[in-house]
């Protein structure tokens, strides 16, 4: 599932390619994403809050992707509607962009909302660590809309 | 300074190169930086919204870097802290983002409690329009500290 993901990312969201992002773990329960420090350097030699951003966005919407493939239901798109950023601290090296399964309260909800208008929303956070404390806290809203063919 | 401010994004943040950021328009009212549909497509073949908030987080950068460059005070650098973006049409184009000067009263606020303290925030909004409408509606809290040294 992991190289799958990745090519997927790099075929259809190339710029993942240029940021070098990296599959490091996927399950149902969580998914964690890695760049290198280099592709996502700045001005201050620490990594640019846009690909702090990015790769904790594409973290959540892998870990819904996994889940969402999971049901074997109808076809479905996600889109990305709103995302909250709290950068606590620089990030000098090569990170990764943790995001776990949320509550499992929260995802029946979000469930059954989908199967009963064929939309829903669910709020989604990824962290990034570094040197033993969380550097970024991402919270990230998105929908599932059941299509008629698969993206 | 649009050249200028082009050559320092590509040099000192490579990831803007791959995203094909060019600066549009720039001044200390104003700040228009522009990028491609392809480099920043995704899966639905809508703009990635990780390219998104990255262009419009430096469209707001790049106005507070100008405003206080003018200030011709100490050296500076400039951190963000939090960004919050909604998300609102999806952008199936080439896209700008563009961020303009806030409230005097505010940038007046900034400045002062930036020299008694050496340090202060400000919130910065930026828009990405789309067929007639704003598609992304984005708002950053960058920090300005003056330094040692220029960054």
């Amino acid at each position: 599932m992991k190289e799958e993901l990745e090519t997927y990312l790099y075929q259809h969201i190339p710029i993942t390619q240029a940021m070098g992002i990296q599959v490091k773990q996927i399950s149902k329960e969580k998914v964690i994403l890695s760049a290198p420090f280099a592709n996502n350097i700045n001005h201050k030699r620490t990594v640019f809050g846009g690909s702090l951003h990015a790769v904790a966005t594409l973290a959540c919407w892998s870990l819904l992707y996994v889940n969402l493939k999971e049901l074997k239901t109808l076809p479905f798109q996600i889109v990305i509607t709103k995302s909250e950023v709290d950068y606590q601290a620089p990030v000098d090296s090569d990170f990764e962009a943790e995001c776990r399964f949320p509550e499992e309260k929260e995802w029946q909800r979000f469930i059954k909302m989908l199967y009963l208008k064929g939309k829903a929303r669910i709020s989604l956070s990824a962290q990034i660590d570094h040197q033993g404390r969380v550097a970024v806290d991402y919270q990230g809203v998105f929908a599932a809309i059941f299509v008629d063919s698969s993206t």
